[in-house]
Order: C-alpha cells, then structure tokens, then sequence
C-alpha cells in the first residue's frame, strides 16, 4: 500500500515527507494505522548522527495506532485493536526475562537496533523501490507501519492514542524511573534536570510517589509553568551555580534523589553534588556513546552516595504500559499535561524545531 | 600514669617504641587497659602522608581491652569490663543518627579526627612534657589508652580481645558491607579485590549472605590458602587481564557484585567492568583524598550498573559489634582466621612490614 513518511534521508537536513510503499505483514508482522506519536529527543539524535543510525531511515519509536491487518500466526493483537508501540519488545525466555530484567533481553535488539524487520529487511521502498529503513523497527512517523506482533501491547478501552504514544516512550521511561527504579520515598526531595517528556514523567512519578521537594532545572523558563502544574514545587532556570541552587532549597544539604533527563555528561556530573549523604541519582536520558562519567571518590566513599542508570524506566513492558494507562484514566498521572501542542505530519520539521528551542514539552502528531 | 607506646614523630620512618605519660581521664572519659590491636592499612597511610594527620601521634584504631578506671560522669561502662574501641562514635541525637545513618554522623569527626579528645587536647605527653597526639582519639597501639566514654562498646562474654579489635574495624567494615549496604543475595557471583583484613571479611559475610561464586582478587598468592580457608570459591592472582578472568568465571557475563577492598582508583575503575548487567559495585577501601573515578556512561546508563559506597561497613556500630560477636561466638563468622600472626608491641614494624609485602593477612599486637 502507499503511505505518507518522514524520511530521513541526511544528516543534519529537515525530514522530506514522502509517499512510500509498505509491503504486507509476513508472518508474525502486524499493519497497525498510527493514529498518534511523539517527537522525542532520541529521535533527534538520529537526525544529528549522534545515534549513527544507517539512513535514510523513516523515523519515529513513541507511537500508538490500530491494528488493520495481522500476519500468519499472529494471535495476541486482533484488528481494529488499539495497541501502544513498544521500542524494546523482549522474549520472555532469555535469562534477563527470566528473571524480570526484560528491559535487558537481547534477542531483538540487533535486528531492530539496525532499523531492520526480525528477518533482516524492511517493509518500506520510496517511490524509486529503493529500501528504506525503519527505526527501531517501527518507523512510526508515518500513517501506516507494519511491525513485529511482540512490538504491539493492547491499552485499555478509552486510552487516547496520543496519551498511549506517550507511555510508549517518555511515560514509561520517567515514571518507571522513579517507581521501578529510584523507589522514591514519601517526603523525599528530589532534584531533575531537564523538563522535557522525560523529565516531566519523573515529577509525575515523584508526585505519585510522594516525594515532599521536587525541583525542575531546565535552560527554558517555558517550562516552568508546566513543571509546576504537574506537580513540581520548585523550578531553577539552569545557570552558574544551579547545584548551589538546589542545596539551598534543600537544607543545603542536597536532595535525596536527582535524575538527568537529558542525557549529558556535564548534567551527569552534578548529579552527585546535588545530593545529601547517601542519595540516589539516576541517568535517565541517553548519555553520548562512548562517553565518561568523572565522580569524585569521596562523594561515593565516605558519602555513601548511590549512582546508577534506568533503560526504558527499567519497566516490565508487559506490565508498566496497561498500568500507565490505567493511572491515566484513573486521574493518577495527568499525562494529557505533557503535550504542549498538535501537529500534522506535514509540519514535523516546525515540530522538532519547537522542541529544539525549549518552547514546548512535549509535541504529537494526530492524524 | 607511665605508658608504652608506638609513636609516629616523621613521615616514612620507623615508628619509636616510647614511654609515654598518660593522664588521668576526665569526666566522660575512660581508661583502658589494651589487650590487643590490629595493624590496619588505614594505620599505614599516617606513615605515609596520604592521611594528612598532623604529628606526632601514637596510631591504632582497631582495638579491645578492659575498663580499669573511668572518670565523672561515665555511667555506660565500668571497671573492669571488656570493651571494644569504635572509631566512628555517635551522637544519638543528630538528624543522621536519628534516621538510623549513624556512620553519617558528624558530631565528634572534627575534634577526633584530628587526633584529639573531644575537649581539644590530648591526654599523652612524651619524656619533654611534649603533647602527642591520639590517631582517632583513640590511640591504642598503646599499652593503655585514656578514650572518650563513647567509644567503649561493652563485648560479650568470652569474645577474646583479639577478635573485639578485629570486630572494631576490619570485620565491621567488610561484613558490614555485604549485609548492610550491598544486601548480598543467596546463590550470587561475587568478586572481592584485594584480600587482606576487610577483603577477607568481605568474604566472610558473602559466605553468610549465601552467595555461590565467591572470587578473590590478590596481588600476592600467599592470600590464596587463607580466602579459600574462609569461602572464596576461586581465587585470581591480579595481573593483566583480571577483569577477564573474572568474566571467565562467571558465565563470560561478569559478577552480580563487586568489592574494591584497597581503596585504589585503578580498582575502583574494574568494579562495573567486572559486573553483568544491573550488577552492584561498591568502594569499601578508602579511597585517597581528592581523588576521581571514571566510568563508562554506557555502563551505568545502558546497563543499569549500580556504584556506591560504604564507610565502617554502613554500620550501626550499637548494635553490629555485638551482632558481630555474637556471630563469631557461634561459628557463623570465623574471625580468627583472619589472624596469620600475633606479634608483641615492640615488634610494630615488623608487623608493618609484613602487612605491606602482602604475606599475612592480619597481624595482630596482643599483651
């Protein structure tokens, strides 16, 4: 069939929208009609190269449509079902599966990390019939995509698909963060860099998890109102002495918890002075390959400060997306706060320029 | 009253074996009769410089002895009990104490960090009427010593004063570690860099915690007999491709935990390399000051890597010495074999000595 796509087709250029050609699901594939998705920082990092993915490439990982047509053997998704995208679909067999770290399964990632099916290809050709790759496997920035079944998750009747493209990504990795990984305790304060999607899903998970201070840092003072409305106390415009700044609100001793949503090393490196005596930091966004990470010894040692990372909200997928869902549709995480704007397909230049210059939390595009 | 002890007057030099004068206790003081010590590699960085402590000082802060005189006020220990020196005493009362973080602290660090009594001066003069300074407050390479009352943890009955020093910091240290901060858990790969008094106590505790692949890491072989006597299932000799080594033994995928128990930058930098993923590394050595660690982003970002740290094993020293006795009393820590050698006071050099070649494990100075 023909569809309308986001191609990347250089470096470092605006997308073309192009009418591609989606060949029909094979076995184990399913043709899904996006009805919304996201436009997350990751993807931008394919745009400046910085995720060195092979091009041209349709982009697009945060996404959430409805099933129009399914492959042989596929039996857990049914057309006409609303399903969510998932960008890190896992086997349930690996020894990580087996013992609940799905988020650390490799048997897909190859393939899907290539921008390829599971057998190699892709199901995308321009007007040429020359291939076209699909990111992550999904290439959701686009009317139609065929996927692998185990990328499709149902979401509960009356989730909108703007709200399920958004669990399909910054949700799942923000409040996963705080819920599955930091454990944020009740009356805690807590410190996040960067008020994107990302960081805004942690100060919902912080709001839902009780913390008592929660600060947003970010370079944008757009996004303190919005930081605000969803539940943070505190916001510093990030500046010279923003680690001074957080003390200060904190007893000057630091916060229990910080997070970097942004995923720089230089925010990396903060992370620990912002906190007290045996406080908790977490890199949440995508830190640069083969980057390095300078801590002082004596912050780990004789402070007893805690530093780790969380993958994709180190969720159980399987789990985390229904229950978002239902949080959201229960009033527990107002996720419709985080979109700052619709777009159409046509305008997803405009729409990543808005997220570039810090104008906008998050960005979808409905159809 | 006239005194023996091992004074450190110069950097890098032997210590002198001298009789000094000890005066009475005060109020909130306690003399103590010493019965054994430990020689620590914390001791040895006076000598070296790299614990910056002003001199000159009587060193020794690992020991037991009996209470033979107290002065006003000391309502918590009497004449003629066992007791255990703590070098980390606490306040009860300070924000830190009161949320169970006692080893956090702060109320007595200054003043007997310094080598003084809590008053600000010393209780040791040498044959000029000099001052002499109390590593920790404590200063028990000494035949007596005058402490504050804090210090004292009254010992069950029949621990042998050999095994309270120990428990005052090596076995603390190590086993606290394990079962307070790194929560070992049963059946687990673990691998331990460095083999002398805390390593081997970090053994020790992984043998109690349950964990199955218990890997020793060690500079000299003379370390193998002694690990393995205490439950270290492998043993490595550290060379060139160490952390390969540990690999090899765990799957090709690295340990579920990893101790540095120097406190060496290079090892600090093996830790998350030696783990799988969502593995935990913990520094237990101390560090030296100032100094920084690099480490991968990837690895804690991608991997989930957890890194930090624990000072006096993360313990609540009121209640962890006893625990610790207790467990040595009935078989479940076996203490003693982290003794290779008893030595007498004036034979401290020697005992140095053989600490820094890497042939025994812990040597200890009883009376």
């Amino acid at each position: 069939m023909k569809i309308t796509a986001a191609v990347l087709r250089e470096l470092n250029q605006p997308l073309s929208i192009e009418e591609l050609n989606l060949s029909d699901p094979r076995a184990n594939e399913v043709l899904v009609k996006v009805d919304a998705f996201g436009i997350c920082h990751s993807d931008y990092h394919v745009v400046t190269g910085l995720a060195k993915q092979e091009l041209p490439v349709v982009l697009g990982h945060e996404g959430a449509g409805t099933v129009i047509q399914i492959g042989d053997g596929v039996t857990d998704v049914k057309v006409g079902q609303n399903i969510l995208l998932n960008w890190f679909p896992y086997c349930k067999q690996c020894p990580q599966c087996l013992v609940g770290n799905t988020n650390h399964c490799k048997t897909y990632t190859e393939m899907l990390g290539q921008g390829k099916m599971l057998d190699g290809t892709t199901r995308l050709t321009d007007s040429n019939n020359k291939p076209i790759l699909q990111l992550s496997g999904l290439a959701c920035w686009s009317t139609h995509v065929v996927v692998p079944d185990i990328t499709c998750t149902k979401m509960p009747e009356g989730t909108p698909p703007e709200i399920a493209a958004l669990i399909g990504c910054a949700v799942t990795t923000g409040v996963g963060a705080v819920l599955n990984q930091a454990s944020v305790h009740e009356g805690s304060s807590v410190v996040i860099y960067g008020a994107g999607g990302v960081g805004l899903s942690i100060i919902m998970g912080c709001v839902l998890a009780g913390a008592e201070i929660i600060i947003a840092v970010d370079r944008s003072e757009a996004k303190e109102p919005i930081a605000r409305s969803i539940g943070a106390t505190h916001f510093i415009k990030a500046g010279k002495d923003t680690v001074g700044n957080v003390k200060e609100l904190t007893d000057g001793l630091g916060a229990d918890y910080a997070f970097d949503a942004v995923g720089n090393i230089e925010i990396a490196e903060m992370l620990l002075p912002s906190l007290r005596e045996r406080g908790f930091a977490l890199l949440v966004g995508v830190p640069p390959t083969d980057s390095k990470i300078q801590l002082d010894a004596t912050d780990v040692f004789r402070q007893e400060k805690r530093l780790t990372g969380t993958i994709y909200g180190s969720a159980d997928t399987g789990v985390d997306f229904e229950r978002f869902a239902q949080m959201y549709l229960s009033g527990m995480l107002p996720i419709d706060k985080l979109i700052s704007k619709h777009y159409k397909i046509d305008e997803i230049n405009q729409a990543c320029e808005e997220m570039l210059n810090g104008t906008i939390a998050r960005g979808v595009v409905t159809f």
